[in-house]
């Protein structure tokens, strides 16, 4: 390793800062995005980046990019980031944290006087959370091709609002094409959403690859009835399908343990009131796993389920798929860069395969790349209560920095 | 038997006729308690009474009486009656069906130059849905002295505006004293809301009484986490336990048939986020049995579920009784006179336990009580589907009258 660290304090205090915008009572942050806030955020970061010697640019859907040059005018750009939009209910540190990472490498290669033989870029991706404006991960997806640029404009935000009006409304649709720009590599570090490294106390996350991912719609049918004069033979209660196949999509992940996940998240229930018998429930079901067999697997598992459950209460179930996303995995080399990174520094780690979609899912149709996660506080995230510790957000910089710098190489005299 | 038989088509006339007030689109009503809609069917009914030479009284929470004198004169009434208020998607017949089978009741005697010894009353009991102000049967629990007068006046419905004032506002806040009237007994004509006679194919039910209710709100709480990082072993979800508990209520049941009830009509699941695993779920649990032994049995099944459910799932649930009625057992001697008209009418009958609340089950503590059930469609109730055949109306009236007869006694003489 070269010796360069980052700046820990000078980090956190720049999470800490762009905190401020969106602030909530219970410490987390909510600034969706294409929202006066998320103006706010972008100035913010893009200020600190101009103020860093990075020429920024803006494309058509909002994404900017923040370029320090290399000594090799012609060399395609190594690039990091992440987003500045949150949930509703939010969190610090999700997307901001790879945002300013990126920023913090730049910033230290400053005051070391490093310079690269190729350029070295951060990158904010519009709208990651999709909170607002479906698609998630809008931003970079139409940077990788995966969405037409005229979809992305015209979705609306559940006011009628379209998004390519928003983009204008805050200063935020630039004149540099989607996509096409060529990457020498993407990197992004990020909280890991989850539980895994902070049981284990490690603090970095060498991220192979991504989960497949489907999701689905299901509707139950059964009859609304008066609950106290329908006799319990009698019933259709559609609800009793949903919670058996609760039941049965936590079983169905299990058996595809350790990667499975098979999770309920939204249910909603008709009437819904306490003394008539459901008629009719709609349920998601959200499966994923990293390898695509196995997720075509579970997807047959839970037809059956569902199949079965309504069969023997005497209920309809229509099981609708409504998104998927086939898993990803990451570059090796881009990967071996991140390992050999923490190795130098001594840090704790492990492979780990990311159950969130991320920017650098999309950007990694187009390029090499990889992702660094460092541990969250109780794994929770997506939640104004989301936290991780300094020491932590230093070392996944620290990890960036180096496999930044050595993807984009040491230009041999300082500048 | 005498040989009176009610008129069957002034009685349907009188119900579709009474329909038209709310009436929806999917042929059902929508005539909430003390709406503008409740009072243009209090003026009709009330107006169709006093045609038929009653005197009406209004009480001071809106429960109308109008009695049909009997030749003597100090004689309690012999009261039948229900109510005209319906759920905001309810149908034709529950309660309206009781209502008019009184006052059919009334034009038979009329018409055919019947005189009785006792009085004979309509009674039409405010707000038995309890749809817009709580309690249900509110009308009826005051006249039985289950609630204050003060308590019912002063409940406010969503909007917050006072029962009171709803009262005074379409008319119907009346001078007469509320309860404390002498009655005879009381019979109450009813759809089943239930599939039981349909499916035996049954005319009459015999009420012998009514089912005892728990009302439960149980709160799940777990841990909201992002679905795809957390591996299944680690979740606390929250809807895996409200869904374990939605099966064992319903197992419970099962194990005290066949008249025990266990539903969960109402469930709310927070963050309701389909990639969010549910860290809260709110569900309600209805459990229902004539013998109150039986229910409190149920009652300690229903917690020790929870806690076994909760323990292994690393949840809390808290299980929080909100309401409860003691089972009812109707009068032996009225259940008695219902089951001779139908045996002289010779309709298939059976007894039967009713499930839901009606105002004889708050009637019947101050005053001898049964009621009549007669088949619905399907067994749909409190829906615009609800339906009910002609002759089962009919049949229903007409063991309504003789029951009512039989206890007014005939006068010697015609008037």
């Amino acid at each position: 390793m070269t010796g360069l660290r980052v700046d820990a304090s000078r980090l956190w205090d720049s999470l800490m800062d762009l905190a401020t915008l969106g602030a909530t009572a219970k410490g987390g942050v909510s600034r969706l995005a294409l929202t006066d806030l998320d103006r706010q955020a972008r100035d913010r970061v893009a200020g600190w980046l101009r103020g860093a010697g990075c020429t920024v640019e803006v494309d058509g859907v909002g994404n900017i990019f923040a370029i320090r040059p290399g000594r090799d005018a012609k060399a395609a750009v190594v690039l990091t980031g992440s987003h500045v939009d949150t949930q509703p209910s939010g969190g610090k540190f999700d997307g901001n944290y790879g945002v300013l990472a990126g920023l913090e490498v730049i910033r230290t290669l400053n005051a070391s006087g490093v310079a690269t033989e190729k350029p070295v870029g951060v990158a904010i991706w519009t709208n990651e959370e999709g909170s607002r404006f479906v698609p998630v991960m809008g931003g970079s997806g139409a940077f990788a091709g995966v969405f037409p640029v005229e979809k992305i404009l015209a979705e609306r935000d559940i006011e009628g609002v379209a998004f390519g009006d928003a983009l204008v409304a805050i200063g935020y649709k630039g004149r540099v094409p989607v996509g096409g720009r060529p990457l020498d590599a993407y990197f992004e570090a990020h909280i890991e959403q989850g539980p895994i490294l902070e049981r284990e106390t490690r603090t970095i996350g060498l991220v192979t690859g991504a989960l497949g991912l489907r999701w689905y719609d299901c509707l139950w049918t059964g009859q609304d009835a008066h609950a106290g004069p329908t006799p319990m033979p009698a019933r259709r209660d559609a609800l009793r399908g949903a919670a058996r196949l609760i039941e049965a999509v936590h079983a169905l992940a299990l058996r595809f343990s350790p990667d499975g996940r098979g999770t309920v998240g939204f249910l909603q229930v008709a009437p819904n009131s306490r003394n008539v018998i459901p008629g009719s429930v709609r349920m998601s079901v959200d499966l994923r796993h990293p390898d695509d067999a196995a997720l075509a697997a579970m997807d047959a598992e839970l037809h059956a389920a569902a199949g079965a459950i309504a069969a023997e209460l005497g209920l309809a179930c229509e099981v609708r798929q409504v998104a998927s996303f086939a898993s990803c995995r990451f570059d090796a080399g881009c990967v071996g860069l991140v390992r050999a990174a923490a190795n130098a520094f001594g840090y704790p780690h492990r492979e780990i395969v990311s159950g969130a979609g991320h920017d650098a899912i999309y950007v990694a149709r187009v390029a090499p790349a990889a992702m660094i996660f460092i541990p969250c506080k109780d794994g929770i995230s997506h939640n104004e209560l989301e936290s991780a510790r300094p020491e932590h957000v230093e070392a996944g910089a620290n990890v960036l920095l180096h496999a930044v710098l050595a993807r984009a190489g040491r230009a041999c005299a300082k500048r």
